[in-house]
């Protein structure tokens, strides 16, 4: 016989089994219920169902095992020992909620039943013991609608459309004001709505409401919207969740209750401040939901002061005992505090920039683990745009301030029109009353959210600060007619398709595109990466192509430039014409022509970059996209270039159709063009040189670094080195100037990955271009893979898009041949990365182990990819 | 002091220093006359200078090095005392030839000059000596020509010119009609011609013409020419070449003289019987030249029978020395025999199989010699087809046949326009007056050559062999206008582009496109392939797409088919509109209806397939090709197709539109359509498994093997292995039979290679796709490649190109690493090849040693494959 593995961990009432540690079994909320009450911390007791009997649950094909089902009922007699009541009990009945919890945070992700354990007779019972009627008949109303629509399916608004009703036909503004009388007419049309929908009268014997609603907590892991949730955060579907059955404690027992949610710091700017807010007799669900606008929280100082000292107290207990920003759920019984939740809280980039800083200089954490907690991928977050103080804007109205940022888009009124719009690179804005989890896709698309109802911590703000967009939500002034495809503001109708602006720091919403400025950098940014410094193995360098980026990248910290594509300087309008007729010239000598006027324009580009990133080293990649990508197909211009040739536009033309490849990702472009027309690589180069020699001549420190990409064999790369080495040596000897360079290549082919020790004893340095690397070993363009990509990840055949964090499996095991056999033959050799990938926290955990010298992205990714690099260290 | 190389070895006159076994130091032509010499075989003697001299000559910056001058004044003295007369000798003098011979044989690609030593002084002294003035200043007239050409670089017709003119004034056919006045006249304008065109007289010190001749020798190692012949047959231009300075004999000392080249076995069809060609009262050039026409061998028996007798036994003698068929050239001065070549003779795939069949039956070679002399990869060439003997044809005229087989194209004049043509995909067929190796390019890609001049042992004839396509040499009544682009042939005019079909076996002309039949095969050929079957290791499947393929490929000894692409079914008449239907479909339900109508046609394919290959695997490929590929273009189609399926034609061109691709190579085909479209995956193996179960129903055994194309991860591979085994299993039940199949995959990228382990683990087959590996591993389209990749060949980036002959070094690491992680972690795994070049001997030399179990290849290419897999294994 096999042990029965122990299913339930009982917490509170003087007998606490779990902790903290144990989140990966009781799941993220039961292990801190434990550990609260551990800590003396007032908790209603209750008990933890392990997410081990949730894998038993689904391993057994969707059913209760039976040991588990004995281990509830043993749980459930010492919890009504504890509390003197019984579930069930007409007297005094026990009512309890269940709630999921995982061992990652899920917000919103899954179901929650409040007051179970009601029925006609426990609902009298509670009246009678309370003596409070309406108190008793609101937890009922609730916990019909509740179980109805989370564990028998029933849509919610089909209980939501009956309160309204009632409160229209009464004339009355809030549920609150719903007599007793109200609340009893509404239960019973409740429970006719769960008659007409499941067939069955409502289920009146509380264990069986509890074995119901276990299952439904189970099964609800794995709805869409949970597996969505999921897909986007990394959790594995194996974890499954815990299940907590916790006494009620009730905050609408009148106004001397209460309900809120709070941070310990205010998770938008960090700042060391108590934020939240709190409704007076409600239950959780209701602030959470967004269906009334709460109050602040400094309000509650005023409305019951011994309750918020007690509150703010707890906030010290949990900082210093967790050493982070907690995240709350609190509930007032009759001026009496519970702690229903605490964790970690989910905060802006900004947010944990400051509290990571602040809580080095508080004494609570180290800079390494300072470090370590600002979420790396959200650092650009910080350089958000913001409102151009300057710009003259048409307020149409102001909300709440949800999440940081400004933004300008098209009204969309639903997810699938933002996802359209989405694919056709149109920036849109989701205007809606209020959001639901159902909307995540359409809001991870959208420029930003703008929401009528719901505060600080409804799911529109939740979820738009996680993934760092701009929010504005409780716009009471806003109405959102769906069918008619329109909104009014303040009477200003907003029409599908409008344009408007918003701010998410400040709550306001303007009318039409208003000009955006890019931000500046805070102190604890600055302090924070100046820790960096010193913590990283791998340097960052930045892709830049103009003296503009590689000003910006210098300032945001890059070490240098990984990638300056010199082709991105070809469609400027005064060197289109040349690159083009250089491209297509009719012989060897008007190709001179065309090569000799664009010699100058870019010593020019490579002088002012060169001179930007004085003392760093600059890598520059000589041309490499496919020609035809240059010449024009649109008839006007073919007509004036052709004019420009003195060729007819049908010649041109069929010289253009001639260059048409079919597959020009795999055609004559990268070295290939080097090898094919020389005078365009020894153009370049001589434009490199004369600039370097140039600035070096007024004692500026140049480190140029000439790149041959899509070398395939050693050969190619000999050959080219050859070229290049002949045109340097000339420039440098006729400046007579002292100047050194290195010439290396990409590695971005399969091939040249396992032939890099031959390259590596010609070359200077290997910068992998993962991008094309990607291409090359799955087969797969990034240009096509749309049409089926999605799929591979919805199917899971792919766990991720492998051209957004780098495939360690296969195109990483290349990578790690190729550093291997190119260390192995040239000790000197340095070697970086310069694709997309280098952006990409997780690529670059697996760099700095593979052991590159450095990492090149975009420069606004280099603080991220800073951050990252010592993280990765640490 | 370093000690200077022994830089000449001397041969003939008793004191004979090289042997066969130093080809690689003294060139072919110098082994062999030193190992004629040593087999008292009569030889003129001379001395040859080493391919290291050569070196040292190019080392030196094309200076004769002092030591090798040294050297060859001191063996021209030993030269001159053997034979007892002196260069330059006023009364006697000795006359030299100075030809090239490297390592490899380089026919006519190579420069020679004869009777070096002549001046106006020598030629008198010649004259009286041998009493024939004539004689004399013939060879002074072309010692004169020669030198001008091959040292001095003066155009040859130049030379031919002043011939012409004086034939035509003194109205005479042959240059043996000119008398000595004659001759001494051209001599004249001859040495004028050389002032003209080099600013000198003509040289009259014999040692400075020597020391031209060996500096043009060397130089001409280096010509574009054979520049180009080295790379057509990989032969390292490290090699360097001989020199052969040797005495001269004189095939044109009247009627008792001759000269001749010949084979000691048909080089055509193999025959054990002397063949070959003379002239009388001639020196060697005239025949290689096919300036005049010769006589037959076979006619020297009556004109010269003592010469006959012994040539015949010398023929034998060698024979029987070198275990080969030899390639003679002999000189026949004043009825004396002297051999001044023997080499290995060049031949048919026709000749080489039965030669060698015949040398094991004669007991001259072992089986296992004789299989690894034919060359495997021209074996195809006895696969040529015929004139059908039923057609009606129209014989335009008759010359030589001169390399087997029957063609038919359209004319053409000129190498650039067979090149131009077979640009278009056009059969042309050069038609010239003789063909020289500037032409070499145009003839590779001609369907066949006909030349007006020239014998069996011509350039055409002798390159056209080795090609292995059809040539008619020697056609004396066709005359051919090259600036007014026709030819005249027995009065009927040929135009360009006219079709014409030539019988290069037979020899004749046929006007018009004539009908050809498929060849048999010969004893010899079913004699050699036995053997071969029991020397192999690997086994040879074919790609064979239809049942007829399929049976082709068996008789060929086809042992399974390794390659069935059933997309190639797709296009057929009776089902391309079903095929559009499924792919265009509107809902999932429309592509049901499409795919129902596929499966039964697919099945009877297969039934067909698999009867074909009764016992034999046959792996099938599931569709594989971007879906766009099938969808129709043209407007009259896309209307067709549009009223078919009930739709606008403008909404079908905008979803066939859509269907686009910017690199279809890496996008939406292979697995990812299996993935995306499950149902037209569960069609293909519905049908595969219901013909398979309906044959082994009738006691047929089938061996179907499931092979899943572009599968870059196992997650790819297990997926489709899943829906594949739900489908089969389910068909084999249903029809109640035992029924075994293999499911595997293509390796045909490199992260399938990279991870093969852990693909494996899952499949019982791996097919390399050799095609699709070298694009991705290179990162080369071979769509596109044409582009670049001439120039790289030609700049010696790339020996060759990788779709011909797998790249061992990066695209076989791949394989290598494959094959050793697959068997790594499944013994039992199968492994195979079937890529194009699964039918390129060189690859499967590779394959063999690589490990893998069967290649496979198209049919016609079964029986080359069969050879090299045998050659590989001795």
């Amino acid at each position: 016989m096999t042990k029965t593995p122990k299913y339930i961990y009982f917490f509170g009432g003087g007998i606490t089994e779990g902790s903290a540690e144990m989140r990966n079994l009781l799941g993220g909320k039961g292990a801190n219920l434990a550990e609260m009450a551990s800590l003396n911390i007032s908790v209603p007791p209750g008990f933890t169902i392990t997410t081990e009997a949730c894998s038993a649950y689904f391993d057994g094909g969707k059913k209760i095992p039976s040991s588990l089902w004995d281990d509830v009922l043993s749980n459930l007699k010492t919890l009504e020992t504890t509390m003197g009541k019984e579930l069930g009990g007409a007297a005094d009945p026990l009512l309890v909620s269940v709630r999921s919890g995982a061992p990652a945070s899920m917000p919103g992700m899954m179901d929650t039943v409040l007051n179970l354990g009601l029925n006609d007779k426990t609902a009298q019972g509670l009246a009678l013991k309370t003596e409070n009627e309406w108190f008793a008949y609101d937890c009922y109303r609730r916990f019909i609608a509740m179980f109805g629509n989370v564990v028998q399916g029933i849509a919610g608004e089909q209980f939501e459309k009956i309160i309204h009703r009632v409160k229209t036909k009464r004339n009355i503004e809030h549920d609150t004001d719903l007599s007793t009388k109200d609340l009893q007419t509404i239960i019973g049309q409740f429970k006719k709505v769960v008659k007409k929908n499941t067939g069955k009268e409502f289920p009146n014997d509380p264990l069986d409401q509890l074995r119901q609603t276990i299952s439904a907590v189970f099964n609800s892991w794995h709805t869409p919207r949970a597996k969505t949730y999921r897909k986007l955060n990394n959790i594995p579907s194996e974890w499954g969740t815990g299940v907590n059955v916790q006494s009620m404690v009730y905050g609408n027992m009148g106004d001397s209750s209460a309900t809120g949610v709070a941070f310990t710091r205010n998770p938008s700017t960090g700042e060391k401040k108590f934020f939240g807010e709190y409704m007076v007799n409600a239950q959780g669900e209701d602030v959470v939901a967004g269906i009334r606008t709460p109050h602040p929280i400094s309000q509650l100082e005023q409305d019951m002061p011994a309750s918020y000292k007690m509150l703010t107290e707890v906030c010290q207990t949990l900082e210093k005992h967790y050493h982070d920003m907690q995240d709350i759920e609190f509930t007032i019984q009759d001026n009496q505090l519970y702690l229903l939740q605490t964790r970690s809280g989910k905060r802006t980039a900004t947010a944990a920039i400051k509290i990571a800083v602040d809580m080095v200089n508080e004494g609570l954490i180290s800079k390494g683990q300072a470090v370590s907690r600002v979420p790396a991928n959200q650092v650009d977050q910080i350089f958000h745009p913001t409102i151009n103080p300057k710009a003259k804007v048409k307020v149409l109205g102001q909300g709440l301030g949800a999440s940081p940022g400004a933004a300008v888009g098209k009204v969309v009124f639903t997810p699938e029109h933002a996802m359209a719009m989405a694919q056709e690179k149109e920036r849109a804005i989701l205007v809606r009353m209020e959001t639901s989890p159902e909307d995540i896709h359409g809001m991870s698309v959208a420029q930003a959210i703008l929401t009528a109802k719901g505060g600080m911590t409804s799911h529109a703000a939740v979820v738009a600060r996680a993934m760092g967009k701009p929010c504005v939500s409780g716009l009471g002034d806003l109405t959102v007619d769906l069918k008619k495809k329109k909104a009014v503001l303040n009477g200003v109708t907003l029409k599908e398709g409008d344009s408007i602006t918003l701010d998410g720091t400040s709550g306001e919403v303007f009318k039409g595109q208003v000009d955006l400025m890019q931000p500046r950098l805070t102190g604890s940014f600055t302090q924070l990466m100046s820790w960096v410094g010193k913590m990283r193995k791998l340097k960052v360098r930045a892709n830049a192509d103009t003296p503009h980026d590689a000003l910006v990248a210098r300032e945001f910290g890059a070490e240098g430039i990984g990638l300056c594509r010199t082709e991105h300087m070809f469609f400027e309008e005064d060197r289109i014409l040349w690159v083009r007729k250089m491209i297509l010239a009719e012989s060897e000598k008007d190709r001179d022509v065309a090569l000799k006027k664009l010699e100058p324009i870019q010593r020019r580009d490579f002088t002012e970059i060169f001179r930007a990133m004085e003392g760093l080293p600059v890598t520059i990649r000589l041309l490499d996209p496919p020609l035809h990508e240059f010449v024009p197909h649109v008839p006007a211009e073919v007509r004036v270039l052709a004019k420009a040739m003195k060729i007819s536009p049908a010649k041109l033309t069929k010289k253009i159709d001639a260059m048409m490849e079919l597959n020009p990702m795999l055609g004559l472009r990268g070295c290939r063009l080097g090898i094919v027309h020389p005078s365009i690589y020894q153009m370049q180069v001589q434009a490199i040189m004369e600039a370097a020699c140039k600035l070096a001549k007024k004692k500026v420190r140049v480190l140029p670094e000439i790149m041959i990409p899509l070398v395939s064999t050693v050969s190619e790369f000999r050959l080219m080195r050859q070229h290049i080495d002949e045109v340097a040596r000339s420039v440098i000897e006729k400046n007579g100037v002292k100047l050194t360079y290195k010439v290396g290549t990409m590695i971005e082919l399969p091939r040249a990955a396992l032939t890099a020790d031959k390259i590596a004893e010609e070359a200077d340095f290997f910068s992998f271009g993962t991008n094309d690397l990607t291409q090359t070993t799955f087969g797969l363009s990034r240009d096509d893979a749309g049409s089926f990509l999605p799929n591979y990840i919805e199917q899971e055949v792919l766990p991720q898009d492998p051209f957004v964090s780098v495939d360690q499996e296969g195109v990483g095991s290349l990578i790690t041949m190729a550093i291997e056999k190119g260390r192995g033959v040239n000790e000197k050799l340095s070697l970086g990365i310069c694709g997309e990938h280098g952006g990409d926290p997780a690529s670059i955990q697996f760099f700095h182990k593979a052991g590159l010298d450095y990492v090149s992205c975009s420069p606004y990714r280099v603080p991220t990819a800073l951050l990252a690099c010592a993280q990765a260290n640490i």
